[in-house]
């Protein structure tokens, strides 16, 4: 199968299409080494399901002939051709497209760039299964069946059905636990494929997972960011939405994405039988005990769901109030008090700074360097190009901004990172200069790479500056710089000897990974066995190597069968559910998913 | 001020450039009888609110000269241009474009027609009010304030304010009772312009005006024409929503507009004073009374909201069930029931096609004569080139759509809409000949124009056959014709002694009038002197003349000061409420409002 050339096109067009065609044949060809052939040996592929039944990058052009070698037989890949409505364009050397293909399963889409006639960067991704598309647009539901028939339930005795028989009668295909915005966004794309699917989350209602939080949070990520599938924010919705704000968009989405969600419902352990394939998992749901027998379990409890509480001597008998940030329910009990929290980065400046506007006494320990931008900076510096209201004025969509990100490896995304912090270091040199003076230890990343890349890397290790920053470089917001040693009745104790007063501690101290979940739900032993979780394997701090391309375990198979992980801002929630859908779908249907190259373990957490 | 011609541009565009020139000029002159001179005599100009405050078709040059004569001063309109991104097109000698200008307060929208170098329709609509812009894309609300302010208050706190104060130590500025769909759409629209106002329904929760209505009932509109404000339906929508569905997104959608709605709240009387310019609203809560002062009182009651209970001889003896449709509970408890339905419209169809799937033996008696269009056919040829997949695929959006058919003059729409009324005629002609077999009297409406036009005349009158029509034509659902005589212990006989025995008897036997609703709440003189509402004097059946030119009371200042009117299907609700929202904004905000060409009252009711 070759593509067509249309007859006139721009120089750009021919050459991606004159590369398609080649690589079409050399496919269609069954010739690994041919299609390798056409990209440059420091190449990338990265691939979303469609080719992996992975999420995989490929580096180098062996790497590219080795994954063809495994995952060509059968696979039938073909109609190569730049994505209708839109243009191949030349910037500067590289030479970029928008690309559709399909399989023998799927529908894909990806994005390609060339230089010097050669692949540099390819990402393929599965967007839809053949047989199992998505009902919308023309194929939505009719909602009101025409005609008469003595056979006919409404559609609330059907969700009334549904509900008293999945989870009873009827076992869910799909078991998610956690029902933040990765477990629903999770949910609402199953629903799409019609997967039964449960999903169970202690607190009461959708949403509490943000309600209970401090009550100055508010979204660090900007609108145009944080979309859910399906259904987009209104244009009058705030750039950064408080959290009883989405709290509500999350329960009312809930309701109209028609999820079986759970409430009040607790996974207390979990097994797999290799035998039946199936997973026994123990629940209390409205505290009565409860079994539910899923074929997949998606742990969806969050990046930073499993609070680091540190032990240090003395906290049995410090006598003032004492929690970890993720409990700390905000300043109002703490007016004119004695403050101190523990930690530097996103959740200490959030929580100094609310206790003292309210009047409290604070001060900030910081234990290691931290990385501060200031919110306005990366909104226009570091994401606004793909992500603002300007980049939606200039034709850029959601979905578009979405595959345009994953199309940068890893391997070499710092680099076209480093640069816009080199901007916003430039730009608020002021304000560094004067965190720095307050005695502040600031970093940039091991590499200059800045916010985004420490996120990826380890998700912790910065604080995006609404404004408590500055009560820091000012001194309205005390600083003190150690570790902390000891607490006392009424004070914390650092290792220089240094005394803090206090009548409340916050342990502003991150997450685990999310494989602690696992220890905790299943077995040490598959907590093991599947390691940990996140993390690029970039030999930076926090995130030792070796290299291993993707995220660690997140939305893609890992070394216990029928478990997955699904989570990450709402971004990542929104783009890679798409993938772990598909997977899953894909499982209940019996299509066949070979899995190329299943990561290995280096790190159980 | 002159419009600037574009140095190259097509022959449609440079023509309306050349109007528009001509047009702006004569305005700015203050020359209404040389503005008028640039009409077609046989033409047609529909403002709403940006030239007359009002809602107001001027018919013939002579009445768009008086019209500017009395409006012209101090409304100081300009910069009339096409719309950026629209181009002028030439439809077989009628050249048709989208301009926008402005006025003193104002910022507007509208549609041209030209014929001859005349205008032949005008369409002018004000889209909002300078210095009142709603804070939506670039102007969207922040949400995090940044910086550090010890007078910061979260949005939970200030919404929970607000519904601490709001009614009890300050007072709405606008009060609508009713909170279906038009009352929410018009709350949502106030709330972005920041006019304070309290939604009231009888009801617990919103939705609840959906969900109380007979299980099998859908929309009989599709997706496309149903959009509310601000949130469009997601992709997966059904094409005609079942009740449940709609009234989950109602209540979700009040929510997600942080809109102040009071459920379990009732209106119980309500007085103005001229004195002060205030409405006493006497309003039961949750069973406890209480007082409401506001400036503006809406009435958002249903088009179709005040049921017309018949009174007919015997029905205090009749031992069986008896029921207005809009209390008809469904058909489960009458399953090998006699069910007889006096009524051959909507709702008379749908409840006879239920009660005939639940196994009731079902018999309908037609009064006077219907007509029925197949839905699927009314969805092809009546409403799919404005609202269908098809047509947004093709580029039309919902807002483009309303507008065009505003663009419409109703003074004409009848021609518009006879030929394809003739089109589903033949299409269906088998289902026609079929129904008449049967006996049933059937109707093209008094000119032919069908459906649409019966709906905007009289609100009745009509089935979207949805499948029901079936069951008439072959018999299942007995037909019987006449009047109602008198009830009997157990059955209905009609006036020409037909007995029909009957365990349930529904009245599907219409609405009355909204200002039903005025003189039950305010007062009869109220009621007398404002009038009936809706219907255009088309001196049809049930819609006598005069011709009014617009709906009557709907949307725009009634005889009663401070009194309105908001409602009809989604389609209306969504885009009237626009113009009453500013209305009501204007005179929140203090801005001159001189009404131009208030109604006559012809009709009490």
């Amino acid at each position: 199968m070759t593509a067509t050339v249309p007859e006139t096109q721009t120089g750009a067009a021919a050459a991606v299409t004159t590369w398609l065609s080649a690589f079409s044949e050399a496919l269609a060809a069954g010739d690994p080494a041919a299609a390798a052939e056409l990209f440059l040996e420091d190449c990338y592929w990265r691939d979303l399901v469609a080719f992996t039944w992975n999420i995989k990058t490929c580096e180098g052009r062996a790497a590219v002939a080795e994954m063809l070698r495994e995952t060509l037989p059968g696979l039938q890949p073909g109609n190569w051709r730049i994505t209708d409505g839109e243009e191949a364009a030349d910037a500067g050397g590289v030479i970029e497209a928008w690309i559709d293909f399909e399989t023998a399963v799927g529908r894909g889409h990806g994005h390609l760039r060339l230089r010097d006639g050669r692949c540099w960067t390819l990402l393929t991704t599965l967007e839809e299964l053949k047989g199992h598309e998505e009902p919308r647009g023309l194929s939505r539901p009719m909602g009101a069946e025409h005609g008469a028939s003595r056979d006919r339930t409404t559609w609330l005795e059907k969700r009334e059905h549904e509900a008293s028989e999945l989870g009873f009668t009827a076992q869910p295909y799909v078991l998610i636990i956690g029902g933040g915005q990765g477990g629903i966004v999770l949910g609402a794309r199953l629903r799409q494929l019609g997967v039964p699917t449960i999903i169970l989350d202690k607190h009461g209602r959708p949403g509490d997972q943000w309600r209970h939080r401090y009550k100055s949070l508010c979204l660090h990520d900007p609108v145009w960011y944080d979309h859910l599938p399906y259904l987009k924010f209104p244009a009058n919705w705030p750039v950064f939405a408080p959290k009883d704000k989405i709290a509500d968009w999350l329960e009312s989405y809930t309701t109209i994405m028609e999820l079986n969600y759970w409430g009040n419902a607790e996974a207390k352990s979990a097994a797999f039988s290799e035998a039946t394939g199936e997973w026994t998992v123990n629940i209390e749901r409205d505290g009565q005990p409860m079994v539910l027998r899923p074929r997949q379990l998606v742990l969806a409890t969050g990046v930073s769901g499993k609070p680091n509480l540190p032990s240090f001597p003395g906290m049995d008998r410090f006598r003032g109030d004492q929690h970890h940030s993720s409990v700390h329910p905000g300043p109002d009990a703490y007016r004119g008090k004695r403050c101190v929290v523990i930690g530097s980065n996103n959740s200490a400046f959030d929580i100094c700074g609310a206790l003292w506007e309210n009047g409290a006494d604070v001060t900030m320990v910081q234990r290691s360097s931290s990385h501060i931008v200031k919110s306005d900076s990366l909104m226009e510096i570091g994401v606004g190009a793909l992500y603002s209201e300007q980049a939606v004025a200039a034709g850029m969509t959601t979905e578009k901004a979405d595959m345009v990100f994953a199309s940068l490896p890893y391997r070499i995304m710092h680099e076209f990172q480093i640069p816009l912090y080199d901007q916003m270091r430039e730009r608020d040199k002021d304000f560094y200069d004067r965190l720095e003076s307050a005695g502040f230890d600031h970093d940039w990343g091991d590499d200059g790479s800045g916010l985004f890349m420490k996120y990826l890397r380890r998700g912790s290790g910065y604080y995006i500056d609404t404004g408590a920053g500055d009560l820091v470089a000012n001194g309205d917001v005390k600083l003190a710089k150690g570790q902390v040693d000891h607490l006392t009745e009424d004070a914390v104790v650092l290792d220089d000897g240094t005394e803090l007063p206090a009548d409340l501690v916050v342990y502003a101290t991150g997450y685990g990974s999310m494989n602690g979940w696992v220890a905790d739900l299943i077995s040490p032993e598959v907590a093991d066995k599947v390691g940990k979780c996140w993390g690029l394997g970039s030999d930076t701090t926090k995130d030792p190597g070796p290299w291993e391309g993707e995220q660690r375990n997140m939305w893609k198979p890992t070394q216990q069968d029928a478990l997955w992980f699904q989570g990450g801002n709402l971004h990542q929630s929104r783009y890679y559910s798409l993938y772990l859908a598909l997977q899953l779908k894909a499982r209940a249907a019996g299509i066949p998913t070979p899995v190329y190259g299943l990561q290995q373990v280096y790190h159980r957490s």
